[in-house]
């Protein structure tokens, strides 16, 4: 069997027909529903790029793996899908994008090479790279944001875009009224259809490298095929820069309440550059149709894939999973980009179709378990035939909810979210480690720690799915509130760095010593074991005789 | 500078007689600590060696590098006390015993090989080795315990010591009325003289060799010297083996209470074989004269080492540590060995000499500030003029006390016994997992926390110093059991594993990627900061021409 690990950035759990969205008509992602299970309450571990891909990639979580914000690097060493995979025998290949920074200080200590085979997949979270294309390719006066090279502008220059950097003047700009370049990066742009062909744009491009990767392989093999949209800039080729409109603008999910003595960090985060954009209507009504058109352009290229799988026998033989590395707020609770943990952020789409018979009693059904992101790198360990390293990996196998059992599962999920770098930590006065906040849901109850001395923040989805009422800044709540820190007491206590011993290495080391001459706390020596007698009491050796 | 940073393996805080003890004169632990500064409130992050001494060689807590219990191997790319010190550019040398396991797996991951300078290191936990014994050589039908070479057992055999393992036939073994081998496994000879002449013995060997080095550096240079005594077997050669007697036994510190409902954990430990034999007065009466003569022997040897740094003018510049791994029940509380966190286990000497004039304040005092043994590793890194990674290493440097200041301070220390190898786990039917301990203690009340659903222990050690009278057996002391739990939590959540990326780069990341064209959230490039506003509104690009 293979695995093709499909990723799109920033796309929100409930921008997706099969998940209800009233406007936004998805037909491939809601086919692969329909063969598969979609699971209705997957969080990823922490709400922005790096370090949920991080998690997603060594199925560990934030705290587990340390790299904890974007450009944070992945120590050395830490153990990835791609080792875990390539021991089961799987290659493991990368097509798109990562946001994995390497450590090239612990490199450096331990003498990788970054050209060695080794140190390539060091250097590329455990990927072998089929293409990589982290996609955002920002430049300014101290250069691009991203020092890489980028396989996508290469192929923008050898089609004729012109410039030194055709992503940001074409791919992600349009024109405006004087013929001149109107950037993508500004809302004001966002209904301009971007100055590229459709065909020539990201999405179809990153499709079509991913087909090329199918037809050269003999398998099996794990694609990680990871989409830079909808992402923004936000800014959409034709035919899909004007396919929504405001009609098709859902209200921005907020309330006063939220503004009434808000969490300080949740206040920092609602006065910050981007929330102040989303609270304006105009900007929800260029973005939000561009988001959409960059979210129907993925389907129509997911149709691509699915219709290449069928055509070629793949589709009998190759799990498909369709997910994201954490949402978007758009506007919902006075914020926008993701970073907090309402579920518009901290929630994402999770599809898996599994194509072995065993999965047929389940296509087309949904799944409310709480699923984890590091869920999926175990998941894909078992389906490659593989015993889960449950000492390193902290996830836990899908399979059998996809074979339609009923596991025991988890009680809870965590997510983590590091601001240490931001605006957000400077407005508050917070020294680095203080800028961690953890999230600890039930299910039912959602409960936000800060680190730094703030009180928590507390929602219950049963009775306020919108997450506007915040129960912390009440009393008479205390009785949830611990147990939610219980669990996420319970959580930090876990055995996340035994990695170098199995539960089998451990339990196989049980009562060896003594066969090894280790026998302390004898008093005589009647406790020796009869099979033992004879090698710890044997013949004398001679006295001493040293010269 | 240098620093001689001296460990001595299971020696307890107690049998000093700088620490008060009633018999055991050790006049040369006395004199350093009336050179330098004896800390009354040490304590080991974990009470077995394995563990124990990772974390001092990595400055970090046992949950933080992973390796729990003996021979579980410290992962590949661990930072250690020798890559921080080599940093400052001071080496870092091995003389003696560290019980480090390598973490092969690793290292064939990463394509590291033991016989290069950074495999090497990596191989002996970050030290160059100028010698390594780590003194346990039991050998039975499966072999030898210890697998590698033993430089002591070659000594031996080059004296004319005979046989396969002259370690366990002469050095730790007497001889019986037969003329035959009494080994030193057995309390019954640990009144016997061991078979072997006292400068062939293990202190005095070691202590030759740290001579030899020391002659041979030019420095700066760090030494580790670390016996494997008073550790068991417990024989000790003549002079030693009669220096001590019935009459300087004390009685065993134990009360009928803590048998009767005992908490489950600590009941297994005092059911199994080494307790039971501590609970006979005929084993102690042979094996604390044995132990205390064993630490005489270390304290004679100590000062050949002090006599040689002042004859060589080293005492003015060579910070000198005087500490142990942990500790030692010796009947205590109905126990053997170590383990547990009663005082006599958890707790170790801590002396520290720091030869500069700056310490000139606070030279043969004590000082009662919650110490723990990953204190250690930040107060050589900035004793060797480095700046520590406090990212890295999660220890506090203990130079402010050492030079009279009066810093702020951790509120309590943490502490964690991973069992799961052991026949107590068997005996409770634990998985792995769930075979860890958690102590918390805030220098009055110290709890006792054990994964697997079992109660806590709570101790007062104002009204309760010898830890008899477990509170957590009653109600009545639910707000101390919170507090300290909470504690526990807070130090759950500690950012442990953020490894890449230090404060100062954190702060120095705040606001740069404006400066690198990440221009997300401009409504219409108004917000854009003015010196930058030519960049991002320059010229156009001709349109595009793509073919």
């Amino acid at each position: 069997m293979n695995i093709l690990f499909i990723m799109y950035d920033q796309l929100r759990f409930d921008y997706l027909s099969c998940a209800g969205h009233p406007h936004l008509h998805t037909p491939n992602f809601d086919r692969v529903a329909a063969m598969g299970v979609r699971f209705t309450n997957a969080y990823v571990q922490s709400p922005i790029c790096g370090a949920s891909r991080m998690s997603f990639y060594t199925g560990r979580y934030v705290s587990s793996h340390g790299a904890a914000w974007n450009g944070f690097p992945l120590r050395v060493g830490e153990h990835t899908l791609g080792d875990h995979l390539r021991d089961t025998g799987m290659d493991c290949w990368l097509i798109g994008k990562t946001h994995m920074k390497a450590d090239k200080e612990g490199m450096k200590r331990l003498g990788l090479a970054p050209d060695s085979v080794i140190g390539a997949r060091q250097v590329e979270c455990g990927f072998d790279v089929w293409i990589r294309d982290d996609g955002l390719w920002g430049s300014g006066p101290d250069g691009f944001y991203d020092e890489k090279r980028s396989p996508y502008n290469e192929y923008l220059k050898s089609k004729g875009y012109e410039g030194q950097n055709p992503w940001a003047d074409f791919a992600n700009a349009g024109i405006n009224e004087d013929g001149n370049i109107a950037s993508g990066w500004m809302f004001a742009n966002a209904d301009k259809p971007a100055n590229i062909r459709e065909k020539d744009s990201e999405t179809p491009w990153l499709t079509a490298r991913t087909v090329d990767f199918i037809e050269a392989q003999s398998g099996p093999w794990c694609a990680h095929v990871s989409y830079i949209k909808p992402h923004w800039p936000y800014i959409v080729p034709a035919p899909y820069h004007d396919m929504y409109g405001l009609n098709h603008v859902p209200a921005a999910s907020r309330h006063e309440v939220e503004r009434d003595d808000p969490h300080p960090v949740y206040a920092a985060y609602m006065e910050n550059r981007i929330s102040s954009a989303f609270q304006r209507d105009d900007v929800r009504q260029k973005v939000i149709p561009a988001y959409m058109g960059l979210i129907k352009q993925c389907d129509d290229q997911l149709g691509v894939l699915l219709d290449h799988l069928e055509k070629t026998g793949r589709l009998k033989d190759t799990m498909i999973v369709l997910t994201s590395d954490h949402g978007d707020y758009l506007g919902d609770h006075w914020l926008g980009e993701k970073d907090l943990f309402h579920d518009p952020s901290v929630k994402i789409p999770m599809i898996v179709y599994d194509p072995r018979p065993e999965a047929d009693g389940t296509r087309g059904t949904t799944c409310d378990a709480l699923v984890e992101s590091i869920d999926l790198a175990p998941t894909f360990v078992e389906a490659a035939g593989g015993k889960v390293p449950d000492h390193i990996l902290e996830g836990r196998s899908l399979l059998p909810w996809l074979h339609g059992e009923k596991p025991e599962w988890r009680e809870f999920a965590v997510s983590e979210f590091d601001f240490s770098p931001t605006p957000q930590a400077v407005k508050l006065g917070l020294e680095p480690r203080d800028c961690r906040l953890f999230m600890v849901f039930d299910g039912r109850y959602k409960l936000m720690h800060a680190e730094g001395g703030f009180r928590p923040m507390l929602f219950d989805l049963k009775h306020d799915p919108d997450e506007f009422h915040d129960l912390a800044k009440e009393t008479g709540h205390r009785a949830e509130i611990d147990r939610l820190y219980a669990m996420l007491a319970e959580w930090g206590r876990r055995c996340a760095q035994r990695v170098t011993r199995s539960d089998d290495d451990i339990k196989g080391m049980r009562g060896r010593s003594i066969r090894k001459g280790i026998l302390p706390f004898l008093v005589d020596g009647s406790e020796v074991p009869d099979e033992l007698t004879e090698h710890y009491r044997g013949p004398a050796p001679q006295k001493h005789t040293g010269g």
